[in-house]
């Protein structure tokens, strides 16, 4: 497997665009992407378990009831959320692109991410769809990628080529993340496409399983959104025997999809709103997966543990004060700790006091970009990461006046 | 009842001091403090939830098991947690305590606050005592209230006065908080003394009912300390008729008690961690209590309404969201929403969907330094509140090198 250009339109057959349609009103920034299959996709999501839902996400849920869908229209600048005419004006979005591409309604997802509780026009988007379609280019994941982002600094695209049998195979996704990041079930928004053929069963299984070990185990600030969604289209033009059980080719397309989906994590949970650091918080020796994945998301969040890495401060006591609150059965007089960065490691914490260490040292390993804080439970053989990033004021700045 | 000054010198019989002994190197702080009853006391804890506990807890817990006390020792500037010689330490604390005060080591309770995991030497300690005894005074309760603080920018100290019979009795209390503050069961440090005659059962049942409604309705961060007590002592000396039971004097009791921690809830919830704002939720037409409590927390604990609310942005749609990922079954659909302050009150969502409303009288009434947020569930008739305060540049500050 290696890693290549082209974001979402790596795979064979997959066109995307990205425009400044006027939901923004910075004109220099795109508020509207389109993602197109030449050919109907199996399509499989995952959406977000907060009770209070955007309405794209009720509307694509009936759109892909048939487990079938060849577009994908999003906005950005309005989440379309908690609107009386949400569900409607979605509907509308979708009606929009699919009478552009010429096809059906129920083939397009739609997707919205922004501010909550603003009506949300659907003239500028009317307006804005007929050359969004005709621009949809192989070259075009860019401009789509951008016109997701909301606060997010860098636009997010991944993709990887393997092969299925004697078949050249493609899988590669665009994603928007930065606040409101604490997916549990889904997460962000991530738009997926591959050229495998993969039968609609087998493409969720594939992709509700991975999510719980990459997209799940982020956290930028616990507020879990309420458009989150993750969207995978597959449609087939790799010509690959179709994958139709668990086989040595499903096997092949986790591997593909969890690369992808971990290298967009990353990057995700590095582009944290404000954030300069990205955390990643391995826990191994773990009496479960469950454990581990307990312990290290909730040393994630621990703002305290976010604010100290900012700081560059070393202070493996809230690493071990989030461990104790996190609800994981752990025996607390086991714990080891450790902090790394391409500067070195240095060992803190072990058996659950302290070690004394060079401060200097730690020093110059927390003022990388990339900090791995590794527990060990010394408890077992299972392990499980997290994501998330550092607390900053440009956090604070940036949702101090995100609205107005 | 009525509000009085004397704080945790307010009851009869009670004593307190505090110094700087030289825990801490900024010689302007005082870092010990003790609390003192001329007679044996009833006594009622209860603690944190976290796994990790500091070793202080331990020695108390073990000290309070026949129901009395007559002493308090506290310090600050070293939470004596994660250390290996902690227990040894925080018992010496104890031994020395109870010798300058000619009582049972047994009596005295230990507390603890600062960093976790630094090694917490006896010798300053040892030092101080005796003068920190020798000082004691019924004068002495802001001296001791300073002695408790970290980054509290406040002291906090309540006290009221109200009769059971024909007794005048005085319940008071001083408290730190500031940050590491989400507590589960018991609370940050909280020392609270009456001259009330009640019985040990009565007096553990009266505090574990009451902190279900105040100080487990606080969050600062989200982080849940390892050394979070709430201490309770009765002395009997205000010579009421001894409660014993359910009685109209618990309930008077109770409410006395209910009256300091709310006044104190607020004070800690205010002096968060950097920030300018109290912000309270209230929940109401909940259809349960729980309902309502696990809204109200979600909301106060949202990183991104936090922030909003310092940057005065009527921001209702985390509240919204914050609710829906709160995991309580609430019908969105009929949520309202208002914003409140002195400045007067402004309703911004109703059923679940955004109202029209002046940004400007929003931005004036968001501006004051408490904010209510008035969350009507519109499904019953329960309510709870939970107290919380804005996330700030200064949080980021203050935690990004708390410990170097």
């Amino acid at each position: 497997m290696k890693m290549i250009a082209g974001g979402v339109c790596a795979a064979k057959g997959f066109t995307a665009s990205g425009m400044h349609c006027g939901i923004r009103k910075n004109k220099d920034k795109n508020d509207l992407s389109l993602i197109y299959s030449s050919v109907p996709a199996s399509a499989a999501a995952v959406y977000t378990t907060n009770l209070v839902k955007g309405a794209p996400l009720l509307v694509t849920k009936e759109h892909l009831q048939n487990g079938t869908a060849q577009a994908i229209i999003c906005n950005s600048g309005n989440a379309n959320t908690c609107n009386a005419n949400g569900v409607e004006i979605a509907t509308e979005m979708a009606a929009l692109a699919a009478e552009a591409l010429h096809i059906e309604k129920s083939d397009v997802v739609v997707a919205s991410t922004g501010v909550i509780g603003q009506p949300l026009e659907i003239a500028p988007i009317a307006a804005g769809i007929p050359a969004l379609a005709a621009s949809l280019s192989e070259n075009g994941s860019a401009q789509a990628a951008l016109g997701i982002m909301t606060t997010d600094t860098v636009m997010k695209e991944v993709a990887v080529e393997f092969t299925l049998g004697d078949k050249v195979c493609h899988l590669g996704g665009i994603a928007k993340g930065s606040g409101m990041i604490h997916p549990n079930m889904a997460t962000m928004l991530v738009f997926l496409t591959t050229d495998v053929a993969i039968a609609p069963a087998m493409l969720q299984k594939a992709l509700s399983g991975d999510i719980q070990k990459t997209f799940n185990m982020i956290s930028i600030d616990g507020d879990t959104s309420t458009n989150d969604m993750v969207v995978l289209l597959a449609n087939g033009l790799a010509n690959n025997a179709e994958i139709t059980d668990d086989s040595d080719d499903f096997a092949a397309f986790m591997k593909a999809l969890n690369t992808v989906n971990i290298a967009l994590c990353r990057t995700i949970a590095g582009d944290g709103e404000g954030a300069t650091k990205l955390l990643e918080c391995k826990v191994t020796h773990a009496p479960s997966e469950e454990t581990a994945k307990t312990v290290a998301k909730s040393v994630i969040c621990s703002s305290l543990l976010k604010a100290a890495m900012f700081g560059a401060d070393a202070n493996w006591g809230r690493v071990l004060c989030a461990i104790g609150y996190s609800g994981a059965h752990v025996d607390v007089n086991k714990i080891g700790v450790s902090f790394s960065s391409a500067k070195g490691s240095i060992e803190v914490c072990k058996n659950g006091a302290g070690l004394p260490f060079s401060e200097e040292k730690a020093k110059e390993i927390l003022l990388e970009k990339e900090i791995e804080i590794l527990v060990e439970l010394c408890d077992g053989s299972e392990e499980a990461t997290a994501w998330g990033c550092d607390l900053t004021y440009d956090y604070v700045r940036i949702n101090g006046d995100y609205r107005t």
